[in-house]
């Protein structure tokens, strides 16, 4: 749906007011049949020979995946990773928020040498996700860490983790997880480097669509 | 392809050695008509009532992946987040080898204050790449270097590309890119932390398996 989102922001963005389900079927390699059943199931449907318009179609999906709003977001760990992910403009320029970051040791980080980084101790976790209405976390700790990070993040609240610590952790029923595991993303790359160099003349041009 | 793998290395380290169609399509949430069908492209046929062998499906998924061999990989950017990659343990103990990071700006970066980083120049990468045997890149700057830092990529002769700048780029066909967005992961979480907040009791847990 997110991929849907990007695309109709990019044709909105140039100005096209309608797009067939054939077009947006093109976009992303799937069947039209497809692109008509997934967003059927958010109540969009096309008009024969007119396709679907792109604004409200782009209204009707950002609402239903919740992006009417802004979301805020924790960051615990406040290594490189978790001040890279705080900067990292894909992120300040969104619709998520990043309202606290925090670490076990903030006196050690070195976020102090840089500037506007108020990390907060760990401990500090629980009222401030209550004060700041964080509603989503992020995990940029260590992997010998990461499960207790959940926890605490859980216990304060929080349904929805982003996990880029490499190892798998544990929560209950009704929290969401999705786990950045980087080797995933490389194993792909890495089949289809593989697979172009033994079919000489047949390589899948994946470029930035993938 | 790399779920699979994920499965049957933790099923091997189970010291399981058979495993059905059925239970995979379980741990996937997916038909096990499915996985037959999947597991058939890559000429691995279980058999009726014993399934698949663990070991060798693993070892057939490997070898079609090019993942029995180490991947040196370079990185682009040694700001935090090339830094944080470039000892990230989801990589270091990976098949994945980091052999170079290079920067515009080498004698700027933090990786000086801290251990064993030797952060090379950008014009050092097509050499670099040749004579250390890179065959993937990533790419961790800041999203207007990111298409330059994609061409010098290319050029040098690397055909895949994890991509971390919040930008889309633009590469020649047979180079393969995967782009690495944090907001897409953040907004399928505040999608289901959404939904579940508007139907009391019949949430999805989808910890961990996303």
């Amino acid at each position: 749906m997110s991929l849907y989102l990007r695309c109709l922001g990019e044709l909105e963005s140039a100005g096209r007011e309608t797009v067939s389900s054939k077009e947006l079927a093109g976009k992303f390699s799937i069947s039209s049949a497809l692109v008509r059943r997934d967003l059927g199931l958010f109540g969009a449907f096309g008009k024969a020979g007119v396709g679907y318009e792109v604004k409200s179609l782009k209204d009707a999906l950002m609402s239903k995946l919740g992006l009417k709003r802004a979301w805020k977001v924790a960051i615990v760990g406040a290594g490189r990773l978790g001040l890279a992910l705080a900067r990292h403009k894909g992120l300040t320029q969104s619709k998520f928020k990043i309202v606290a970051i925090f670490d076990k040791a903030p006196e050690r980080t070195i976020a102090k040498r840089d500037s506007g980084f108020e990390v907060l101790h760990v401990a500090d976790l629980p009222r401030t996700v209550k004060e700041r209405g964080v509603e989503l976390g992020i995990i940029a700790v260590p992997g010998a860490n990461a499960q207790e990070a959940a926890d605490t993040i859980v216990r304060a609240g929080i349904r929805g983790i982003l996990n880029f610590a490499p190892t798998h952790i544990d929560v209950p029923h009704g929290v969401f997880v999705h786990h950045v595991d980087f080797t995933i993303y490389l194993e792909n790359l890495a089949y289809y480097v593989n697979e172009a160099s033994h079919q000489k003349g047949h390589s899948v041009d994946r470029g930035g669509r993938d």
